[in-house]
């Protein structure tokens, strides 16, 4: 037993296998050891084991990195022996020699971590260069430029990266030898002596820079450039990154040396980038472009225009044939759609890189339902692939496709907040404000955003900004008021002075030109892109999705909707009743505001002469007028709303309708305070002000609130004035009894808001039950039904469920004053101020009013276990904003609600959330 | 088995006991049977089976109540058998015969039900006289006036209350007959013809209204006189009382039938009240009034003017000994003062009522410790026997005793809310704050109040209304706001039109004139009586009770106190620490208002510009100009701070401070938006308002919020601007390290309010303790301890208490904003407006603002659950309003707090409550 013990622990100390090779058709690790070797190393020895044809190369794990750091900095014991044999191994396979003059072998030093952290981490060309494998190079190329072009690149790119000398170091020099060649000139116009010039330049550099000549020695070389790769893990641009991804720190990076190929080494030679199929719009062919007798760079950097992949057919058919199988074994390997990079070096076709290839929301939807016809992956996987935010975007305003693939973007920057802005560009907040005013359209151009920008941004078509990530102010500020938004555009100039915007590849535009911002695609256009709205009935791919998703979630998803209208397109869209009516507007509509002014100037005083009245008491003159002019207001009103409830009936008929009685202070209907205030104190100035206004003033301070959000409202205003909610009632019955004998079917759930006390909810269902069944009892030839329930958006309203279930049908949870109370938080004084901060300083890690905050979530699964403890068929909804955001919906589906009810065009993103919900809970299990 | 089954069940059935008789020195029931025999059955069966001497006489139970209700207002089988039996035994006990011409007894038949429902039910006197037996009670009494008054008098009673007559039936044709002897004439002016005509009248009336004569036979009047008892139980106003006290409707009450003796027999004979101490002012000494020759109604009704009982021991020596052995005998009994009522008929005592005696509080607290020096009860039944009702009105501004006791009283109402008020009377509520700002002090005297009368009653010294009982919308706001409260004044007869208010007894008041309103008795006189602050330290007995409350009780009781003073004051009370130093007023008083406003009007410029120092940045003139003007403002006040600090630490030497850093949004120390806003309007319409009030009603526009309750406030506000927050915490430190040198002891916890996630604690906590240690590693001679903390007020703090919890060594519950935000009321706005209603109409079982509410309650209990379950030693207090109520603090110690914390004044209350609750608590194992 001893003896075993000390056998395994041997080889934990002294033998740790840090190296994984590939090549030649066989590879030591898998492309399940994403977290061992990376996604770049997991994926070749993935390619090379599929029998695909790599360079060979091997990779140091990311448990090296970490020993790496764990010990100081120091290279762990055993691994450059290990990396010598690798290195021997590499020669064999490729039949080169790593520093041999005659036949050099050049390798690439990559980093490859775990998750992707692109441009993040550092990665070296060309390693194995010096005065003499360079002559073998230029030998076995024929093209004495390429050699020394590689070899002052190689020289910058390992001093910058591995000897930190600073950039602007080797910059200097090559401006000033294009200088040469002309105001405009480019690297192409650099000659042989140019560079060859450039390379004692640079050697020079680095000399006085770091007190010692550029390293000869190959071996050299590598060795240091798997420590600056590693070193790379906890640069600042990778340790920022990570902690806005929530990436863990200890994860490590892997190393992969990989031999070079070169794509110019003849026209028998050349470079590409592929899509198995077209991630622009579906299209199951394959995509992409490529250079004959060119390198990766020069794709990249659009030196030269690249053909389509097509040519490659014509150019090298049997490349072309290979890449192809090729293609579709990855496919089906991945079941999914791959982004490829090859080379093809002499004739030889070499797979560089394979993954999973992004794709736009319109090819997403199209090439999930391709893949599902073709048996490659099932319904469930074709839901779970498809990202809610890319229904979202189907279903926004877009840039019309044929405009855009004939545009050239100037800029590109992060897409920070979904949709297509078109505008004139303004540069401050102000001018934003006072162009809208004037009827212009506007997009909002800053360096960066902060809270003094927020009027500006309120009212522009989007907001574009050259610094800051996804968490910036702009980013976080536009997704929350839904505007586009194109942030960190860092190649975007932005001039206040002049007020201008250059991008670096040229383009420009000024204050008042017209600009369009792609915040689907980061993508920034010169001059107005026309757009087309996104019409679901189009979208067959997408209804064929979210049949799918309909079939597999559990939540129903109903909407909120107030209008007939929105109620139809809602239900065109999928919802399966309406879980809030807000009724509010039936008050304000049209000439119906003035109805209900000259109620509320006597509502009190008619409120308790009623009072008086059914204790028995007389009324005095001016108590029966008020009553008078009450009742003919109110009168009106029921006329009006019962027409309004038939015509939401009627889109909805045979769904059911939740209808909240009316919620908001009395006081939104009449005029603002400080308007009035300064009307009365001007006329009062100049002569002296009306009677009328200066009752109205009156009774704008008697109902003047300190806080208007946990003031008279809801079922406490019902209770104060039972008048609106009694003829409120009325209406939705009359309207029910209305629809029955024209033969429909109307399905009413009548929501007593703002329940903290269950006697709130009593006292107030007691009453109006007692209307509605006046009515009912009067319309005894047809069949009416009606259920009372409750809104839960106070906290007592969560935690005395139990007791508030006895008086309700169904709670529907109000998530944003839920929120607003749980918290302390007022919305609208928050979302434009503090708020900002807490998310920015990850004080919250998200805007609980976009994302169900968990106390919230917990809050509410106490309200849903107490509530059904003492109603076991209690239904249970969600009508806050949050019932149409997808993490919401995983957290409702959690705590057990039947449906969640969102905004219409959030329905289809809830139907597809409220699948991926069940999913994932699936996985969970 | 079975038999015994059969037997036992048959009583139950058939032979259910409805009756238990006392006299002659025995009887069935006992002191213990209020249930079944009501208080008045069983007091008198208690007196009987003590040897004491009663008037011979039966109860019937309770359970026969519920019985004649269950069946259909019919009296229960066998009862009335058992009645005629009872009477039998009576007849045998008393000497006497009913109905019996010669030698008649008469009974009474009293409603006496488990709970003292004062004058809510009914009870018919001299049962058993007609036409004959009157003749016999006249021989006996020698009195024919007498016999022929008790005569109409029962005629009237008996009509009134047992056949449904109305009462001016009978009171107009005896004002016909008074109107004869003059206009002012009485009772007593009637001579033997008129009562004889009255009782013809009488009887007339009775035949007329009810189609039936005046039931003669005595066992008639008996069988009709019980079920009019029985059925007075549900009678209006005893059902009503029921509901406002919460007395369950299913008790029942039980039926005393007593023999009638008569004081007014001759000059041997005579009655009267008396307790068995003083319950006035606590002396140890019998105390009350009598009359010779008179019934117990004359005593009530003050016609005649009684004697001290002192002078029954010159007039029957031997029946004062009796009663005084007795008195001792029932005070040993009971442990307590016992208020009796007593009869001496031709030279017999007989003891009618004994009950414990409702005493001042002052008495109160003296009998107790008397009764404790005695042996006569234990410390803890004294702490217990004091209601913390009487601690807080022994501390409050009270009438000087000698006006009190020199001056009648004009009228006396419901003691609503204690207190002595003296002011000038005001009939309606504008008058009240147009006097009161013109500097007079006036009470409110109304009918009734409604929300109408708020501002009225806000400045009013006192209140005043003829209608309403303990839950009127007067009582309830009175309370609320603290004022001192008469209610339901039904002998006040208010007019608003000639602003005047008229006595029934006589004595009236108009507008204007001086009256005083005495909260704690309920009586109300005319003139400006003197009144007198209390004083705690001339209060010993006050003192040896709460010293005795200290020995038992759990929780700490600390004090909320501001300044030095008042540190001193409960201090002197006997707070145990500062639970809440609020630091507001160290930014607003005298000169500081100016300095804070200066630094407001530059503090998110300021702010911003050291943020962008701190990164690197440089600033423009105007911003650097900012910061040096915010600097400089914070700098003075932080000095100032510092110094109002150490007086507090001095004041608390040795004892905790809780200090709270600022917690209201910045626009509290601005000027108002309104007034504002009118000053530059109306600047404009005159020549144009100054710049510096534009920018002063920008800025206070700029910071206006619709939710000042949920805005920017408490942590946020340090989060935001954290200068605010840092020079407190510096002044706090800074004071310390000065009391250290000084020699002192000052301890400090640092409270951050307003937490609702732990980052927002963990952020400011990290930035404050940098500043403490700072300070701390300066000042290495002297020894500086601190601890951070939090208050719970807001939802989610409590919800999220395990994760806050590792970041605050102790929590205070914030018990007003934790109300309002789990209520979702703004306190503001609810107190004077739909609150009111609430509790009027018991949607709400109380003000959840002055009783903490269950709901609230609970979601603490959830934190203090959740925060020792990550902390064990987390220290736990609530520095709410409702750590001074008695009903609070008995939730706090359920809920396992560490303290209370309460304004000084409440300190003494919360001494008495704190111990209370835990006796309770024992009581409940």
């Amino acid at each position: 037993m001893a003896d075993r013990q000390t056998t395994s622990e041997r080889p934990h100390v002294a033998a740790k296998r840090y190296i994984y090779a590939w090549g030649s058709g066989t590879a030591e690790g898998n492309g399940t050891m994403k977290d061992l070797l990376g996604g770049k190393g997991a994926g070749l020895a993935e390619m090379t084991l599929a029998g695909l044809p790599t360079p060979p190369g091997f990779t140091i794990t990311t448990v090296a990195c970490n020993d790496y750091f764990a010990s100081g900095k120091q290279l762990p014991e055993g691994l450059w022996q290990d990396v010598l044999d690798a290195m021997k191994q590499v020669e064999e396979r490729s039949g080169k020699g790593f520093g041999n003059a005659a036949n050099p072998l050049l390798v690439s030093v990559r980093s490859g971590a775990k998750f992707s952290m692109p441009g993040m981490m550092d990665t070296v060309l060309n390693l194995g260069l010096n005065a003499e494998t360079l002559r073998g190079l230029i030998a076995l190329s024929g093209n004495e430029r390429f050699g020394w072009d590689a070899y002052r690149r190689f020289i910058s790119m390992f001093g910058r990266i591995v000897m930190d000398v600073k950039a602007e170091r080797f910059d200097e020099p090559l401006e000033h030898a294009k200088a040469k060649h002309g105001k405009d000139a480019k690297d192409t116009d650099l000659t042989v002596e140019d560079l060859k010039g450039l390379v004692d330049v640079f050697k020079a550099v680095v000399r006085e820079d770091t007190g010692r000549e550029f390293p000869a020695d190959p071996y050299e070389q590598l060795d240091l450039a798997i420590k600056a790769v590693f070193g790379s893990w906890f640069g600042k641009r990778a340790f920022d990154y990570r902690n806005s991804q929530k990436i863990a720190h200890d994860l490590g990076t892997a190393v992969n040396v990989v031999t070079m190929v070169f794509g110019n080494m003849g026209d028998d030679s050349g470079t590409g980038v592929a899509f198995t199929r077209n991630t622009f719009d579906g299209t199951n062919e394959l995509y992409g472009e490529y250079l004959t007798n060119a390198q990766g760079e020069d794709v990249v950097a659009g030196i030269r225009t690249p053909s389509k992949i097509a040519k490659l057919k014509e150019d090298m058919p049997a490349a072309y044939d290979e890449f192809v199988r090729i293609g579709q074994q990855l496919e089906q390997h991945y079941k999914d759609v791959q982004d490829l990079e090859f080379t093809i070096e002499k004739g030889r076709l070499y797979m560089l890189q394979t993954r999973v290839a992004k794709r736009t929301a319109d090819a997403a939807v199209k090439i999930a339902v391709q893949m599902v016809n073709e048996g490659l992956i099932t319904k469930r996987e074709a839901v779970e692939r498809i990202e809610p935010a890319q229904v979202d975007q189907l279903l926004r305003r877009q840039f019309d496709r044929a405009a855009l693939q004939a545009t050239q973007d100037i800029v590109k920057g992060l897409n920070a907040s979904p949709g297509a802005a078109v505008g004139k560009a303004v540069f401050d907040a102000d001018t934003a404000v006072e162009w809208q005013a004037r009827g212009e359209r506007v997009v909002l151009v800053r360096v960066e955003t902060s809270p003094d920008d927020f009027h500006g941004m309120a009212v522009a078509e989007g907001i574009l900004t050259a610094r800051g990530g996804a968490t910036s102010h702009a980013a976080v500020v536009a997704r929350q008021i839904g505007k586009p938004c194109v942030a960190g555009c860092a190649d975007l100039l932005v001039d206040y002075g002049t007020k201008t915007a250059r991008a670096a590849g040229g383009g420009s535009f000024g204050q008042g030109d017209w600009i369009s911002v792609d915040g689907n695609t980061g993508k920034v256009y010169i001059g107005a892109l026309p757009t087309v709205d996104a019409r679901f009935e189009d979208q067959k791919e997408l209804q064929t999705i979210l049949g799918w998703a309909d079939e597999i979630r559990r939540l129903g998803v109903w909407t909120n909707a107030d209008k007939p209208e929105e109620a139809a397109q809602a239900r065109a869209w999928g919802a399966q009743g309406i879980g809030l009516c807000r009724t509010e507007h039936m008050f304000r509509e049209g000439d119906r505001l003035e109805i209900v002014r000259d109620a509320i100037l006597v509502a009190n005083v008619a409120t308790r002469a009623k009072a008086k009245l059914a204790a028995g008491g007389e009324l005095a003159a001016d108590e029966a007028a008020a009553v008078a002019t009450f009742d003919a207001a109110m009168a009106k009103l029921e006329t009006l709303q019962e027409g309004d409830f038939e015509g939401i009936f009627k889109a909805m008929d045979g769904l059911p309708v939740v209808v909240r009685l009316i919620d908001p202070p009395l006081h939104e209907f009449l005029p603002n305070l400080e308007d009035q205030l300064v009307k009365v104190t001007r006329a009062e100035m100049s002569g002296g002000a009306s009677e009328e206004d200066k009752q109205l003033l009156a009774t704008i301070k008697s109902m003047h609130e300190q806080n208007p959000m946990l003031g008279l409202r809801g079922c406490r205003l019902g209770i104060m004035i039972p008048d609106f909610v009694k003829i409120q009632t009325r209406a939705i019955i009359n309207a029910q009894v209305a629809r029955r004998r024209a033969g429909g079917n109307p399905i009413s759930k009548i929501m007593i808001p703002l329940v903290g006390h269950v006697n709130e909810l009593r006292a107030t269902r007691t009453l109006l039950a007692a209307e509605a069944d006046k009515i009912v009892a009067a319309a005894s030839d047809v069949k009416v039904d009606y259920k009372f329930g409750t809104m839960i958006e106070i906290p007592r309203g969560a935690l005395t469920a139990d007791e508030i279930a006895t008086e309700a049908s169904f709670f529907s949870f109000g998530t944003n004053d839920l929120t607003q109370m749980t918290f302390g938080y007022s919305r609208d004084d928050a979302e434009g101020g503090f708020l900002l901060k807490y998310v920015e300083d990850k004080i919250l890690p998200v805007n609980p009013f976009q994302t169900l905050d968990d106390a919230v979530a917990g809050l509410m699964k106490i309200a849903v276990d107490k509530g059904r403890s003492t109603r076991p068929d209690l239904e249970l909804g969600i009508c806050g904003e949050h019932g149409g955001d997808p993490e919401s919906i995983h957290k409702c589906e959690k705590i057990g609600l039947d449906y969640v009810s969102c905004s219409p065009f959030r329905v289809p993103v809830a139907r597809l959330a409220a699948a991926q919900a069940v999913l994932a809970t699936q996985h969970d299990k």
